[in-house]
Parts: C-alpha cells; structure tokens; sequence
C-alpha cells in the first residue's frame, strides 16, 4: 500500500477501504505519510466527500489511534453529550446534571473554548477549587459517587484526530462534513460511552449556518455511531442568537446555576431539559414525553442541582460557591440602544468574538482567558428596545477593552420596525432509534 | 496576505492574483508557505484548473525563483527546444544541430531520464569524453563557436519548480495541465532563451494520452509564452510507438548520428527536420515550407553533423567517437515473435519500463544507469511478422537482467490478422506566430 495510490484514489473519485484510511491515519502518526501527503488527501475529501463507509472507518481509525476509555467498572448505561459550538451554550452545566439525576451515568470529557465559541471545561474553572484535570480514578470514583464527572479531555484521547484537525485547521479544509463528524465522533467513541446526545448547532454564531447542513452533518454523526454500535441521537438546534442571557465564564456558571434551580432564562432551560430527556432515552429507553417528565421531575425537585453540587464536592470545588452571585471583572460598560425598534437580528459569532475581545476567550489554543469576563444580555432577537435603554453589560478586567468590545457587540445587531418571524429553539430531532 | 487565504480562494474556484501566487511560491521556497499547505493547494488547483492568467503567473514566478540565464552577450535569435518526454525520442541530438547549422543560436539545458522517459544529457554522455556539466563561460564559447551547446540544467534554474514538482510527485498532483505548462514554460524562461519549439508527445508512451490533452497542454504553454513575450510554437507527435528503432543512450546516440549522416529511420528524419524548421521559422521567420527547405539542405550537405561535430569537440568529447559504431553492453538476448502477424499495438509506456530493466534508465533520481544497455526494435507497429521472426535485440550488463526485459517488451505487442491503421507522426502543428 503506497500513499500516494490512496490519495489518487479519493481525488478520482474512488472509495477507500478501511485498510486504506487505517493505513493512512496510522502513517500520519508514525510519520509514514507525510504531512503534505495527508493534506492533499484532505483536500481531495473536501472536493469528493466521503461515503458513510469511509467516514465511518476514517472515525474508527481516529478513536483507535490512542487511549479508549474503558468504563466497564461503571455499571449501567453511560450517556454522553456533545455540542458542535455555540455562543452562551452553557447546556451541560445543566443537562448533564439533569440526567445523572435520573440514574443516567454520564462520564463526559469537555473541551477549551477556541474563538468564538466557548467550551464547559474552561467555565468550570470559574468554580473555585474545582479541578476539571483528573486521574481516571478520580473520574470514575466522581461518576460513581454523584452519576455523572466532568473532566478535561486527556492528551491521548484520538491523537490522529488531533494531528488532522491542526492539519485541516491551516489547509483550508475545515468545512467538510465527513472530516467534521469524524472528528467530533472519533472523541466520542474513544470516551468509552454507549451512547451519546448531539446539539448541532445552526445559524449565525455555529459553524453550520443552514438547517439542511446542520442536518446532514447530524445524520453523518448518527450513522457513524450506528456502525460503531452507539446509541447516536441529534437535536438541531437554533444558534442564531446567544443561548441565554450570559456570554463568559463565571457569569455563564451563575446563569447554569439559576437553571438548575429552576430559574434562569426559558431557553435555556428547555434546551438543557430536551438534551437530558434525549440522554435518558438513550440510556433507558421510553417514550420522549415520559423522558421529558423524568427530566423536568429531577430539575423540579432539586435533585439535578443536588447532583451538581456533589460533582463539584468531589471534584475538589467549593460547593458553597454555587449558591452566590459569582465575582466578574471589575470593569464594566453598559450599551445602550441608539435608536427605538425591534432587534431583528444577532451576529452571534460576532457576539461570542466580543466576548473574546473582553478577555472571556481565546483568540490562539494558549492565550490565557479572564474567567470574570463577560457579556450579560439585557435584550435578544424579538424584543422591542427603546432608544437609550441598555442592551447589554460588559465585565472585564481593563477599562480599555470594553469599549471595542461593545462596539463591535452593537454592531452585530439589526434593528427594525417589524418583529421577526419567531424560530423554534429546537429545529428537529433526530436518530436515537 | 495569509497562505491559507490563498488556498481558500483556489479551492472554492477564485482567481488568485499574480501577487498572491507569487507570495506562495516565495513562501515555498522560504518555508512560510508549509509544505502541507502548498499540497492542499496543489489538490485544489488539481480540481479547479487555473486561469490562463493564473497559470502565467505561477510560472513567472517560478522562473524568477532562482537564476536566469543571461544569453544577451550571444547576439541573435536564440531558441530552445522542448519534448514532453517520450521513448527512443533522441531528436534533440538531430534537430539541434540542423537548426544550428541553419544560424539558430542553440543554447540548450537537458534533463536527464526518469522512469520510462529516456534524458538527453544521460545519451551524451555516452560520448567519450563529452562533459554535459559546463561553466556559463564555456557554455557561451561553445554556442559562439558551433552554435549550438548541450549541457545539464543547473541546480539554481526555478528551484520553486524543483520544490513543487517533488511535492506533486508525492501527492497525486502530477496530471495537472497548468501545473505541467508552467513546470516546463518556467525552466524555459528561466534559461533565457527568445523561443521554444515544444514537441508535445501524445500516446502510450506519453503523458498526455490523448490527442486532445496534448493539444491543451500545447496551448497552455504557447499562451504562457506570449504572456511572457517569448515565441513559443509546438507540434504535437505521436508516442504511440518508440521514435526511431533504439531505446537506450549509447544505442540512440548511435542511430542519432546516423540520422545526421542523412540516414536512420524515416520517422526519426522526419520528426527531427520538422523540429529543426520550427527552430528556424522562430528565429527567422519565412514560411513553413521554405525553413523546412533550409532544414534539409543543412542536413543533406553534411553541415548539421559538422555542428554535432564541433560541438563535441568543444566540450571535451572524443568526435572520432562519433564516426564508428557505439559499444554496448556484452550480454544480448533476441526476442522472437511467438506467431505470425501484423503487430497492431505496442505500450510504448512499457517498452520504455523494459529499457530501466535492462539498466539504461532509472527508477529513481539516484539510480546509476548502463550507458550500453538498450534494445534495438527490429519491427514496430505495423510491420507483418512471420512466427519466430526477429523483433528486438536486448543488450545488458548482466544475463538475468535480459529476460524480465524481454518478457516485458513482449508483454506490451499486441499482434493481430489485420494491419492496423496508419497514423500520421505529426498530428498538429500549433503557435509560433
């Protein structure tokens, strides 16, 4: 088997077998195919895609290419749940906890945020004391004891994933469905759960900006999963505003906080409630209206944020620290609306890119992040503002961030006469049969 | 300006600008533009083609990444010659020197051979004594003196095309029109010539293996020529049998100087006096018949072999040489035709693969090669063959190279009832004016 066979195959248009992709993903890492070579070869996926077969083993291939977590110490059914990005997605604050509290196992590795999208591990951190690096014992201990842990993905979870996303990330070949479900799916299989919850993402502030591609790639991930033997299933959801009323770390905790006990902003509590119904479908089957009751009895009762607060306990966190406001950065800025009218539109990437101008996230994989910064939205897509009243609330640490922040955050929005046609937060449900 | 950018625009079917083409093939050279980049590129540009424009530019900027020749101390119309590579084709030693001998001033880098494709610099070195690796000093001597000299290309010639042809040969990238033309127009810019005359070859012994893409290659490289205010004219000529009757070095500089002496095949005369006028007609012009003309008087008075002659002399090789039959290789095998018939077919591809078995080419860059190994055709296509006729003889250094040789060569004739249909050996004549 030559590389160079493999990439002439796929750029005329062949299908790889899974020997082929193996070989070629292995050679990656042994340094047997060049760099250049896998890079021509992403290129030639971009332009001929990939067939479910070869998605499905360039996927196996990834997740096999370092440590799997072996979770067979774990008795039950292990769910996890993964977003493909969002701005003020702060859901597995929620729903995770949400299903622990229905006897639903979840074990779930988290990720940094990178741009405009945030991600849950860097979040935690704003709880003080809490450690989101964990040994594996640690971590099944933590699931153990509470139903659910949250930790950092480790180093050597689907290396080759790793080495290809960084490759794709300088070759202009991000945007391509299969490459973007394999590689969300190798992680997930490697994680060693029996199923796992997608929220694809779509509009303005994800990377998938059209339902129709939001579905696909849901579809991509599904299938996957199935020739994996997972429970796969995929809620396409809106991203076309800011999921609640908070963009940052802390702040994001706080509002992840109200959720859980009850409060918090509607959106976010019924997107957090249809995911953890989704996880307890997976792990226990039951219709989708009996998994929704069990999800709104465990948030209702109290018993999710209970769960929480153990997690965070046994994770080392100041358990206390749940129950007040938590500290943002000492600057602030309050924008105004300049006109009166509806707000008709947000910019979401752009928000989130505002909220990385504060200092909330990173620009580059190790810039250093200010967990006090943030964004508090006073008004989202619908509402009617009038002239002078405040849209919105910026933290950060120096006086001098605010003001570019807040104006590139106003300029992400559209005003008008008229209000907008209203969107489902949640656009379709798929797979988890 | 951002490399990735660059490899954005080519892959989603923009036009790059001359400047963005010209910082990616800086960047190639200084290493900002990463390998792994530069290939994602190249697949791209495999897919979307490049513009006439496009295609001029990454030419010039290849030409212009190393040393150019300066040729301006010779004074007069200095024109190259160029083939696409093919099997037997030894026309350089011919028609160069008919050219030369008509007043065309010849300054003339070859390449050497590589896989079945057979390199005018290997051939002259079976000359005793001749050295193809010159000073610019003694380069320009010769061609003041003969009019004419054959050297090596030197290492600082368009290294960017050096770089970027390694990495297409690694990544499928290789059977790219404008990725060819402006691999071969940039070592022709750069090597300071006013014209070029292309022989563009066509059929199983080809690159290009139909008349069609070679037509379009031809274009490409005449339109990259005018842009860069060179004459450029190419005839498009049949590779689907080897030119002439020998394939080797030592044994086609033989049958080269034959055809110098006024003898030779008919096919090799041909080809070679039609190159020849090309030259002249660049240089100075006249009608296609009347440089033909002159072609032919500079070969059938002698004047043509003179200039070879001369040439030699000046650059150390031993011109008596030139006069008695070239030793080969002792160890000879005589292929005989397993059943009567017209031979219909020969993979000409193959016969040159036959000629690297017995050690007369290479497989890679580095191969040593046998200057006397070779094969000598005794038919071709179209020639009727009774059974156990002779049809080829096989010269080698060692007795076990001959028979997977011969084996081959047998492999690749077809043999059939009927003769097969002539074909003409120029099929186009393009550019020039």
């Amino acid at each position: 088997m030559r590389i160079t066979d493999i990439i002439l195959k796929k750029r005329n248009g062949g299908e790889l077998s899974a020997a082929e992709i193996r070989f070629l993903i292995s050679g990656l890492l042994s340094g047997e195919a060049a760099d250049y070579q896998v890079s021509a070869w992403l290129m030639a996926v971009w332009f001929r895609g990939m067939t479910p077969a070869e998605t499905a083993a360039l996927t196996m291939a990834m997740a096999d290419s370092g440590q799997k977590n072996d979770l067979s110490a774990l008795p039950g059914h292990k769910i996890d749940k993964h977003s493909t990005g969002g701005v003020g997605d702060k859901t597995t604050l929620v729903a995770v906890p949400i299903a622990a509290a229905c006897g639903v196992l979840c074990p779930k590795m988290s990720g940094r945020g990178l741009g405009h999208t945030g991600g849950t591990a860097d979040k935690l951190e704003a709880i003080p004391g809490f450690r989101t690096s964990l040994t594996e014992a640690e971590f099944l201990n933590t699931v153990r004891k509470t139903g659910m842990s949250l930790m950092t993905q480790t180093g050597d979870i689907a290396p080759a994933d790793k080495k290809l996303y960084a490759l794709r990330d300088v070759t202009a070949t991000v945007d391509s469905l299969p490459l973007i479900a394999s590689s969300v799916m190798s992680k997930k299989l490697a994680s060693g759960c029996d199923g796992v919850v997608l929220d694809v993402k779509v509009g303005s502030g994800a990377f998938m900006k059209t339902a129709e591609e939001a579905e696909a790639l849901a579809r991509q991930m599904i299938d996957i999963g199935r020739q994996a033997g997972k429970r796969v299933s995929a809620l396409v959801t809106d991203m076309d505003r800011p999921l609640g009323s908070t963009v940052g770390n802390a702040i994001e905790v706080e509002e992840a906080m109200d959720a859980l006990r009850g409060g918090g902003p509607a959106d976010l509590r019924e997107l957090s409630l249809a995911l953890a119904a989704e996880m307890v479908r997976l792990a226990d089957g039951g219709t989708a209206e009996e998994c929704l009751d069990r999800a709104k009895r465990a948030l209702g009762s109290g018993a999710a944020f209970e769960t929480f607060g153990r997690m965070v306990e046994c994770q080392g966190g100041d358990r206390r620290a749940l129950e007040r406001p938590f500290p943002l950065s000492p600057c602030r800025l309050e924008l105004r609306a300049p006109r009166e009218g509806y707000l008709t539109r947000m910019e979401t990437g752009e928000i989130g890119t505002a909220a990385v101008m504060l200092g909330a996230g990173r620009s580059r994989k190790d810039d250093p992040i200010d967990l006090g910064a943030g964004i508090r939205l006073l008004a989202k897509t619908g509402d009617f503002v009038e002239k002078g009243q405040p849209l919105a609330v910026f933290s950060a640490a120096r006086e001098d961030l605010l003001k570019p922040a807040a104006e590139r955050y106003l300029a992400a929005l559209s005003f008008g006469e008229d209000a907008p046609k209203p969107q489902p937060l949640i656009l379709e449900r798929l797979g988890g049969d």
